[in-house]
């Protein structure tokens, strides 16, 4: 798959995904949620992608929905381009709606659940404007930096539509249902500072200190973890926010501490620490995940 | 239904709903706990309600359950007043509890989950003291803003009994477990600023300025969204917290997304964006929330 | 059961587990693991024990995992002192791994589901390092006060394993997903005040000043409230953070304000709150837990 509205750069055991539609503020659309979802599986089949860092081309992390088809910007159905109708029309023809059908997907939630996979850390780097769903689709990353120059905006209210990308999931999670819901009812555009206030972002920093921190960090994952180690653990933390009980985390870990206290991750992590020399991980996420991942069944829309 | 110990004023768009027994620091009866389940019940239906803030009147917001009855304030069969009579006694007659029964239900949850379903934002602005239930009945609130006089108390170890009103579900979820739990174990009373530093409040304010701040938050809703959406939003945030995997709120979102971006409110927000223009949003409350709404079965008592 | 590598000393309403291999920086053995059990189920027995201390003897809280076994120190079946072979080996004759075997269990998470089931408030004082299952243990604990000299590090994807105790359950609920991730990503070692801008610890003191402020915490529940109140409150906190919907915590509570209510302990908390003196609570936990305790069915290790 050729990309045409984002960059994907590998170097040094970082991947790079820039959002690139600078002259529309990265605005999101159908063929971006395409390319980032296929970018997110070639990361993951890549061992040479250590960590992900996204970020955004120009002077916005990304406006949000292309509004450029007006009052039919959210009628999928009946916008010109029809992004959706590869799958037919969710109307019945009695006029009312098969919500189970695929065409009703939202996009922005195709691209969240894509990146709550991920087998490798996710680093959010905010350059810029983030509207709507360019801080929706933020969510599902693990850790979000910010440039003082960073604008966030649960706007929905503001459109007459909701918080999509199931960021009625992620975001109560991620800075309180208080805090979720004073952003999402106001739908007030604010910035880096009370982002960081408000627990949405880890660090706020000068422009040109922006991805200079978000690879320091990428960094200090790549060069001192085991692969299998980090892929495992983001899942683990990532699945067990839904668990209804520590027993379910207890299940899943001892089978990892057991698998991986097996191999040779886990000698060569012992023995290098005991040596004070760096480690050298022998195992790969691409064939050394242990045989009972994944341990959960994938939930289906419908 | 005429109140007698609560007021509920609704003014530009905004209701006031007041604990009003100043004489008692608003202490909560039986009685409050029906007015406040009405007037919730009122303000959903009422398409002029865009937001709620609950205060109380005099200086106090609410001391917690009237101890008027003493000893027996907490034994509901052998109270004077019996408040719970009307279901008839839980108590068996070999003296057990039947513990499904109507009347063991705590007052306090029936309020609590009343809030919870609540379709319209929910703003506290506590003026004073709130202990007990004058506290635990704010954690299904949205937001709660408090003035440098307010204190707060989970004090029902300390009166021999446990922290009611599903606070076991909403007061961790706001400010943490371990914080949850020190102001439970301890039922010690603490101020405003205890309660800001741990996340129970969003702002502290002087007393002249509490009001005006929670009106202006309230103004910011009501003046810039969308009815349906704020609703929908509101019942997507708080539901969501309970569920266990983030498909379950594509799910419901994509629906929303779908439904929502087809209606007027939708076309609205978006031309009036482009336009710079406010928005003035077609739908209600009353007769526009969409068909799959609501999504869940209500949960029973039993 | 004679400890050997913990000190259990109960003092005024207290007591307090010191961790107490101090030549090995305390770290963590299956010996340590059946005492620390062994211990949380003499402190529920036992009313004379109103709240739980754990600590370390001398300069660190615990180092870990007991790394002397070197490469195998994770390989259990491998291990020279094999110390899950009491329950035989997962194996199968195939080479496959049956997970469901007792022998795949995770020590630390036996630890750790057990702290999670005390009917007794349990605050750590961390006096020094606390790695690993050092700082893991803790997480099911209630509040954690941390010295000047703690240190902390979630060093498991160094080691080439994973978090485990569970604390994909526990860790993200305490800190948020987001924290959570980063240090076990990172696998660094931090500081005290790290861990208290994170939220993993309460409060951060001077050496000498970390104990006097945890028995000052555990004094003010030891001498204000009634045991079967805390011990109720401790166990509806955790359990309803794995509930879906509100009504599951007021089922509980109901039925726990019922109870409570009637018994001697809410006539004692009244009165004597009436009376402005300290209350004497009859109540014992070891047999005046209420008839629908436990509400909930063990869940089981498969």
């Amino acid at each position: 798959m050729a990309y045409t509205t984002i960059k994907y750069d590998v170097a040094d055991g970082i991947l790079t995904i820039t959002l690139s539609r600078p002259e529309k503020l990265n605005a999101f659309t159908g063929e971006m949620m395409a390319e980032l979802i296929d970018a997110f599986d070639k990361a993951d089949a890549d061992d040479a992608v250590r960590a992900i860092i996204v970020t955004g081309d120009g002077r916005a992390f990304c406006a949000g929905a292309d509004l450029s088809q007006g009052a039919k910007t959210f009628d999928y159905d009946n916008r010109k381009d029809a992004p959706r109708s590869e799958h037919g029309s969710p109307v019945r023809e009695d006029g009312s709606v098969d919500y189970s059908h695929p065409a009703v997907r939202d996009g922005g939630g195709r691209v969240t659940l894509r990146i709550f996979k991920s087998l490798k850390p996710v680093i959010a780097a905010v350059n810029g404007p983030a509207v709507g769903i360019g801080v929706t689709m933020q969510l599902a990353m693990d850790i979000r930096l910010a440039s003082e120059d960073a604008k966030f905006g649960f706007v929905f209210a503001r459109r007459g539509i909701v918080p999509e990308a199931a960021s009625s999931y992620f975001l109560p999670k991620l800075v309180g249902i208080s805090q979720a819901l004073e952003w999402c009812y106001s739908g007030r555009v604010f910035g880096a500072q009370e982002a960081k206030d408000g627990g949405l972002v880890r660090s706020v920093h000068k422009a040109d200190e922006l991805l200079p921190a978000a690879y320091a960090l990428a960094r200090e994952i790549a060069d001192n973890t085991a692969p299998v180690s980090v892929a495992l653990t983001r899942q683990m933390m990532w699945r067990m926010l839904g668990a209804d009980n520590p027993m379910e985390a207890h299940k899943i870990d001892s089978r990892a501490i057991y698998a991986r206290g097996r191999a040779g991750d886990a000698r060569e992590g012992v023995v290098s620490f005991l040596e004070k020399r760096p480690a050298v991980y022998p195992d790969k996420v691409s064939d050394g995940m242990p045989d009972f991942f994944p341990w959960w069944d994938e939930r289906e829309y419908r």
